[in-house]
């Protein structure tokens, strides 16, 4: 195995070969996913960050990965002593390395990448950054491939089929949902590289990647064909005789290229810049015309049928049962045996596992134990590991994949002498939760209008988050899922009726203590005024929200109301399915 | 004088020569200008509507001019009958009418208009959204020119100097930072178009078009070259040598086309696309590289000096004195004497231009009574002027210019026998200014995250406003100055210290009453906490918020505590400039 000085000085080596001036690695793959299999987590590879999200630059003189502050305490850690710096995105999800090429490098300088794991619409970030500055780009130059011995490969698992009882519609249904709007468009065909897009509109799942239920593949839908582009190992041929009764064709993985290439000549094509990688649509002929925009699908998708709400309802009581559980066997055991985080997380797993349809977890949980839970995105490892003792805070951020929806729930549970500081910080950001879950608004606003409330309480107190206040979240699909979101970014998406989002405010202390609290909410119909229609958020989640935390005086008396009413609500759901002690237990917890 | 129809008529005959599918007339100049002198007045006099937002497009069956909601009134009644229809912009400021366009258009034709007076960013904005779909663009058709007979000249006011006293830094100053912003960015020159920045940069003011103290001209400042393209009779000679002694060349104002296309090779070009017509940029040599971006000069005129801010707290006590004599003036004579929508109006501009260093108006006086208060860009003309009578609500937005400063005040007045939905109305729209004025924020916030502040007191009854709560103010220059604004749009530009906005929610009830709430703040230095920084507001108005129309039990004990302080410093500012009979009335109109 090298390590990521020698990988560093290996691609460097390259580029003097080739003429570049600069080297770009970025967190993604083909598919443009957020979690990627083995086979395309070049990044990690490489510089040893191990992060969601970043992009590793290399210069003749200079290397370093730009990322979020969910993961500056991580990377530092990670890059300690691989000569590769951290950089910190003021902006996070944006293509800030631009702006420092454009001032770093001379006129006349080439920057290179492999254009099949860059989304087509960093590289229009690079051209419209570069190009008047007089610097080219070379999208073909992979200098990964030729220097990784033993990279894994890709994945083989199987496909299946997600059952006609919990999809919200049929294949035929979304076919025909997906063709109505490319006619809307007036365009022919939509191309899909995405991982979740294709899993729904196909029905189908699979297991290439942790945590996301989908599998590797692309798809075209044009008005008159539908072509799915995945090994052939991976669907049985009973599932294949289904696929093509319902119009689907099945074509090896790789032969999406010779698929597009022979699209007619008066194609228009649509393609998510966003979910495609800039090398993909080339193999399209240069007659095709192509409309940039968000997936039709990634529409469709975002908005839960009446149904699938419905499902993820129930599903929500289930998740409900086994934290419940979990943190009545916490509470009853720490101090008295060793548990740690690492322990902890397990038994949770065991316990949600017992749910019915479960089918396994949404994310890597976030098992964090006093200072650990300053880092938003924690992860706890054999060295991180920590002993939980009956003092300070606990943080637990976690979520199941089943087959009637997806979850992703944070609570914090004192494990006993608490300060007034974590008392003040675990209300101020109930207070943003509250804020958010009891919203009305007109129909139209966007997600970043909204963040502020979430935080509003913090920045009276000069306290503030650096991460979003939440993402939109998959039907058994996707635990972070567009279009929309709540964050400051300015995502021009609005809140539809049926889209499910997370609101997560947290506070973090380095050193002392995180703290989380998390929902998901679902936005409904509203009513009409003269002032338009205005819609709303039902809270989806069935979690106690712990009371002996809160400060109460801090809260106003429509705060105390929520509160009380979403914990009586909680309460209520759950108790057929716990015991006696548990529900005895949970009442305490829950008074206010 | 030829009517809108026959005007569009003869425009579809041009287009009919020319082979031109569509036609956008924009109401805009080559300066991009929101106030435009006559001779660029090409939309109101092609199609009647004087708004000063708006998109007319031609087709050879349909005719239609797209604007936002503040015209939606004005441009039904000045569009009845001219065959014209009026398109509502769902979001404001953006050129949705692309989007019809595309839809529309077949493949192969061929849109047409004056790229001298429609911006960069328009025109890219109809490539992207235009091209893809097989239509061409002809940035060379002025059908207008040709059929505007009694065409109004250029106007050719004279240019006078912002005295040094008031300006906030001396012109060698002002082009040193421009230069040495120009050096960060790695670019040679910058082009400017916009009046507001042609006028900051050099101290110069003018009067070509109303409420702006601006001149028709362009410039371009280089690394070591400064020059002025301006009508030579508008420049004294005395100031033709100052300007020289400065560094600053003197040219007639259509040379601008002819030392672009000798600028250097080698030149990089800073343009902002938003402020600089399609065609301008054309004169450029194709060798030179251009960078789009926001001007340099908008950046550093919107964040005021400290001599700048202080001065407008000066300014703001006179603006006061006169706004408050004014109302005692209406609250002693309503129903005694007849005064009208205009004769008020008039009133008011005589007792504003009585204060020292005023010059004039800021923009067009809102005088609106009753149920003319419920179009929030009303102005009254001959046809529409009521009386006052003792009852009901009277709103007043208006603003003057002074050497040392702009305002922009918005106030209600009761002129007696209010309803409870009236005061509950002015109610939330004094909370939703409360709460943006006592935000404390993290430096970074953009204004659409707090946008919502001003709103969420009416959500929650279901009420909406339908305009930005506020917009950038310049100093003795255009009451709506960028980068900065707030609103629900997605500007992605920080609130800075020294930035001057407006902050004005209201509530519009069409046929009954509108309400709305203006006061000037500026983005203070606040403190630093381990959070990172925190910015904050100071409100700039001086003029009392009355509190007869306050139900006092909807507002919380923080809010109380603001409005009284508000009065107090009201009262106490502007006493000595009152007399023991208008301090009396003041003092009462502000008790809570």
């Amino acid at each position: 195995m090298t390590t990521p000085a020698q990988n560093i000085a290996a691609i460097r080596r390259q580029m003097a070969e080739k003429g570049l001036s600069a080297y770009l690695i970025p967190a993604t793959d083909p598919h443009i996913s957020e979690y990627l299999p083995d086979h395309w987590k070049t990044l990690a590879w490489v510089s040893g960050f191990t992060g969601s999200a970043g992009t590793l630059v290399v210069t003749h003189d200079f290397a370093g990965v730009w990322t979020d502050s969910r993961y500056f305490i991580q990377a530092e850690k990670q890059l300690a002593g691989s000569g590769i710096e951290l950089v910190k995105l003021v902006v996070p999800h944006t293509a800030e390395f631009v702006g420092w090429l454009a001032g770093t490098l001379p006129e006349g300088s080439i920057v290179g990448f492999d254009g099949n794991i860059l989304s087509r619409s960093v590289y229009q970030s690079l051209e419209a950054g570069l190009r008047p500055r007089g610097i080219r780009l070379d999208p073909n130059a992979d200098l990964v491939g030729p220097i990784w011995t033993n990279r894994p490969p890709l994945p083989e698992n199987p496909v299946s089929e997600h059952p006609a009882k919990f999809a919200g519609a049929t294949r035929p249904e979304k076919l025909a949902r997906v063709r109505q709007r490319l006619a809307e468009k007036k365009v022919t065909h939509t191309v899909l590289s995405s991982l979740d897009d294709i899993a729904w509109v196909f029905n189908l799942r699979g297991a290439d990647v942790p945590y996301n239920p989908v599998f590797v593949a692309h798809a075209v839908i044009g008005l008159h064909a539908a072509a799915l582009f995945v090994s052939p190992a991976k669907i049985s041929d009973a599932l294949r005789r289904k696929l093509n009764r319902d119009g689907i064709k099945v074509f090896p993985y790789e032969s999406i290229t010779t698929y597009l290439s022979k699209l007619p000549a008066d194609a228009f094509v649509l393609l998510d810049p966003k979910r495609v990688s800039q090398n993909l649509p080339g193999a399209l002929s240069s007659a095709v015309k192509v409309l940039d925009d968000v997936n039709i699908t990634t529409w469709l998708k975002a908005c839960k049928t009446p149904e699938e709400v419905e499902q993820t309802r129930q599903t929500m009581v289930r998740d409900g049962v086994a934290l419940t559980k979990f943190f009545y066997w916490l509470a009853q055991n720490v101090g008295k045996q060793k548990i740690t985080e690492l322990s902890a997380q397990s038994k949770l797993q065991v316990m949600r596992r017992e749910q019915p349809n479960c089918v396994g977890e949404s994310f890597g949980t976030i098992s964090a134990y006093g200072p650990h839970a300053a880092m938003p995105h924690y992860s706890a490892t054999s060295e991180s590991d920590v002993e939980l003792r009956p003092e300070g805070l606990y943080l637990l951020d976690s979520g199941g994949q089943y087959l009637g929806g997806t979850t992703d729930t944070t609570r914090v549970m004192s494990l006993g002498g608490i300060t007034d500081e974590q008392m003040t910080d675990y209300t101020l950001v109930l207070q943003g939760l509250i804020a958010i879950s009891r919203l009305r608004y007109p129909r139209g606003t966007r997600g970043y209008q909204v963040d502020i409330l979430a935080r509003l309480p913090q920045w009276e107190r000069g306290i503030n988050f650096g991460h979003g206040t939440g993402h939109g979240v998959g039907y058994y699909l996707c635990v972070h899922e567009g279009p929309q979101g709540i964050s400051p970014n300015p995502v021009d998406t609005p809140l539809l009726p049926g889209m499910i989002t997370s609101v997560e405010p947290g506070i973090y202390r380095p050193g002392k203590h995180g703290v989380r609290i998390e929902n998901l909410v679902v936005c409904t119909e509203g009513d009409k005024t003269e002032f338009g229609e205005f819609l709303a958020f039902e809270t989806l989640t069935i979690a106690p929200i712990f009371t002996n935390l809160v400060k109460k005086s801090l809260l106003s008396k429509k705060e105390i109301s929520w509160l009380r009413a979403y914990n009586g609500n909680v309460v209520k759901k759950l108790a057929r399915y716990l015991s006696e002690e548990e529900k005895t237990w949970l009442r305490t917890m829950c008074r206010i």
